[in-house]
């Protein structure tokens, strides 16, 4: 089959390689259908992590071609979209959909190892089948069945975390895909208002259309200008979605007393400078996590399929297959006003 | 001054009663802009409760003519609020704003005994001002003020106490006034869906309009509406609010397993016909209290100013004081599509 | 094998039977060690529920002798204890533990119909063993293993649904088996004060033993002992463990403001007389429930290895299977101090 | 009056000062019984806050000799106990007990400017001494009340903060007397066990007399210590009681998978190197505060009255308050074994 593959130097290639096979009794292999390409795979071309002979894709959905033995609420030919996240399929942890607690293999994000190749290719292998794939009921649309593999549950996380009251005041920084995402689910739990932070006008005008109140962070900073709209006081709950050290500074910078913040951006360093003053003084409640993404499902589809969410159309360009390097290259440039890349594996 | 006054034999006058005073030296006096007729009014002139020189009224809105020497935190000339619900005003309880828990009175609703007066008059005494009064931010509209007295806060616990999920099937007992509160709010805790039960065509098409699904109870029963829109699953949160046999049982029995079942409806029978069997065999969780007033302004006013709860106008009518007879001969009779009165002391 | 039988007519017999068969491919079939005998298995010989070819016992340990083809964490040898309440399975619910919320089968309370045989027998067949058998560890007794397949873990729901906070004040009624198991886990949670209600001394004496507050309910009745006790305040927590009328009611009534009641004595009335007055007026919370067996094992199992709960030893007799209808009348009588009997299949 | 008094270079001094005035209508003066030294008043004489014309502690039991005219609930000759943390006493926040979060004035630790003298004298002045003392009850001891106004509520602060579920394990870093606290209400919460980990031979042997397993962190360090007395799986819960770098780096670096840290030694790096990696990949939550005092009464008041809290004595010294040179002296230099001195104004 034909599967989008990392070299060595981290170049992003289409090559024909071997067909997946059953990984475990539990397992199934699907035909894709349609998969995306997310802000993190960037990590991969970027060299931030080894990528030679991984296959990338965590977003993807398609229709279930052989199921392994010990499979039982899966079946061929229905349509499934998988959890970016998987774990060891047979431990307490997995079994509650939370792969990220899982204490045999921790959190395995698919399509980040040559272990466990990814769907940007025409079929995937899923382990443990039963847990780690959604069956997408009708009239679910394909772009909300793959948001729901990766983005959507993060974002949800992102709210969650942040342990929004009604009333409550939230700034959410950066309206990339996942932070529009947090926007949306924020409001799910009455806040009173929600800030979307951010540097872009074009992302900033998208977050107020969805019912924020943008805060343009280019001049004076996000934090300064979450303090100016609250007179202040500071918002209950800040939700990073970057990952960046200065949003993350100022995420803890404008909360008020016993507010709460949440990150979901990704940031892994080390010695990352923390304001442990402002920790202290102001009570602060900090969490940082990566989404279990199979135990928010039974929450999010009826929440999707009732139009409960005011999802955004984030997914920007549609690409084929084939034409992957060139999907790369625009959404590293981040050119054209990309958010999100579907790919077609059928061209 | 002039107060809607109740006679012996439970007969609604408005007569020339002394002026109220200063009900110790936290209390304040306020001249009432407006105050409603509220459904529990009800109970004193059905005779339910001793009426005998009540003057009746607990959602009045108005300006403060005079404060006690102890008062910190209001003066003379705002305009404020005032909670239907107050309690001993120095203990622990009344301090968090929760009368309802105070242990030295216990909660007194004002204009229901001769000690505490109401405010269907020109004047009305109210007890620690500091607590049970709040100032009326520029921007709120009487009648949403009105509603910040006594039955928002109802609905909202209605909704709270039910802790809905997001994700989560919601059935509201009764499109009375209350359960139109508790519609809206419940909307704010992300339910992928609000079912709204009641027998009156225009009440369901209220719902409807607010975004719930109107459930016709007149023919088959409320909890069989509920579990045929449910294919037989029911829903997660129950919230009963109207206080009779029929509702309450509906509502304990259109629940799903670990389902909570929410009762702001008033019903003080102490042999209620409670199924058990159903409470062990789903593991459901029952509440029913008043509302904790005070304790939700910090919470509901910012919803209301930022107008986000879909607060249908459930004020039907508007009568001069003088007119409350008729008012409340009115209100009696549920005549006219009336849901709550709008009196004005004024004419 | 031999297996204890009952008889149409309700009596307990000794019969030699079929040996049990696979439950299925995920099921297993274990040995029996030793069961024990339940109260709630006397609703059978009381015929409160069809007992005719009913094999009882849902308190079982034993060591596995075959598994499915399906089963992965169980293998032959291995000792386990059997969870007393089992679901589909396959659900989510079953796969987190929760077999009392699967909307399959509903929670089936094994030894309770002819579908679901017990395991007062040599040999017993157990559903989907990876979720309903637990491995018991080096050095945790037979009979602490035997607490953990039901009381235990009702015990602990009991105290687990009153939320129990630091500094409240608890009332248990009733100091059967599960009795002293909620008091023994009440204690886990902070309390400042456990009240035990009963009227027989030696139960009486042993609550106190444990550190409880014994209040005898011979003359005045459970609730005003509480209160009497309490200076009139009433606790913040009721546990009721008996699930008779008088005791439920006492539950109701001896809580304080916004007190929660947690019910574990099962009570099927479907028309019980609930003190609804004291509901609203209370601001009350009501739960009841069976407990999520298998859900609790993680938490409990390193509380007994850690000798953290205080259970005193309820198993005051033993018994052959053999002598199992001498076991039952023993039991039934309440006669000679009965708390527990452990059955030896063996002899 | 004399009191302690510190120098414009951090000189502890005995002075004769002039006798405190009642601060404001809600204020009351006390007669100091006992007042104590805290491991935060060697910041004063350490030069990390300015300390010129500061009486220091805040730590203090008394007699009350004069109240303010508004005050309601406490008057001349009651024996009270002083919060070490005050607000502006008018704010919702300080009327629930929690000045921590007073949008007002913030927190206000007493004896730490010269604004808000402290204890370590004959008499002390008390701002709004209705939400800011305590009645001491009949049978708690003087050293009983003086761990009520600070160290008590903080090392529960510590445990609660840590969220600790029946089953759970804890590690308590420092064995301090805030540490010693954190461990006896640890305790309070149904943990599995306890880790107390610390340096000192004394204080690890005081705390597995306390039911605690000691954790030497003198060779490999506390985080080793802890990981190799779990298998590898590290705790649930770490509490940190020092404050320092290697102790929180210590506490995040030996939790689990969705592990709490909960931070109540101080700490006021603006850029502690922060393993965001670890929180990120372990799902950690992270909180950090000062205990909000008055609001933990309620509930840890009947808990030392009932005995229910393993409270070892850590007061290891009293002398005299015209010895405090002397007694600040050993304090510092953590001489002689000791803990806790106790200061008594009379000698």
């Amino acid at each position: 089959m034909r599967a989008v593959v990392l070299s060595d130097d981290h170049q992003v290639l289409v090559e024909e390689v071997d067909d997946p096979i059953l990984p475990g009794d539990d397992g199934a292999i699907i035909k894709v259908e349609t998969s995306s390409i997310c802000g993190s795979d960037l990590h991969l071309i970027h060299g931030d992590i080894p990528s030679a002979g991984v296959h990338p894709g965590h977003e993807v959905v398609g229709t279930i071609v052989e199921v392994g033995s010990h499979v039982r609420n899966r079946k061929v030919g229905e349509r499934v979209l998988v959890s970016a996240v998987v774990g060891c399929g047979n431990c307490d942890s997995c079994r509650r959909g939370d792969p990220v607690s899982c204490p045999v293999t921790g959190p395995i994000a698919l399509g980040t190892t040559p272990q466990w190749h990814g769907g940007q290719s025409e079929y995937m292998a899923v382990p443990a089948a039963d847990l780690f794939t959604l069956v997408i009921p009708d009239g679910i649309s394909t772009e909300h069945a793959i948001l729901l593999t990766d983005i959507l549950p993060t974002g949800y996380l992102g709210a969650e975390m942040g342990k929004i009251q009604v009333g409550d005041t939230v700034a959410v920084f950066g309206m990339g895909p996942v932070g529009v995402m947090a926007v949306a689910c924020a409001q799910l739990f009455g806040p009173s208002t929600v800030y979307a932070v951010d540097v872009v006008p074009e992302r900033l005008a998208r977050a107020e259309a969805m019912g924020a109140i943008p805060i343009d962070a280019t001049s004076a900073g996000g934090a300064l200008g979450i303090l100016e709209a609250t007179q202040g006081k500071g918002v209950n709950v800040a939700i990073e979605a970057v990952g960046a050290q200065v949003t993350i500074t100022d995420a803890l910078s404008c909360v008020s007393a016993r507010g709460r913040v949440s990150m979901v951006g990704v940031n892994l360093q080390m010695d990352f400078p923390f304001p442990m003053a402002l920790a202290f003084l102001k009570a602060l409640e900090f969490r940082a996590a990566f989404a279990a993404i199979p135990s928010t499902w039974a929450q999010l589809l009826p929440m999707v399929a009732n139009e409960k969410l005011v999802l955004d159309d984030v997914f920007t360009h549609r690409f084929g297959l084939s034409e992957a390097p060139a999907a790369y290259d625009l959404f590293n440039r981040r050119a054209d006003g990309v958010m999100k890349i579907l790919l077609d594996p059928t061209t």
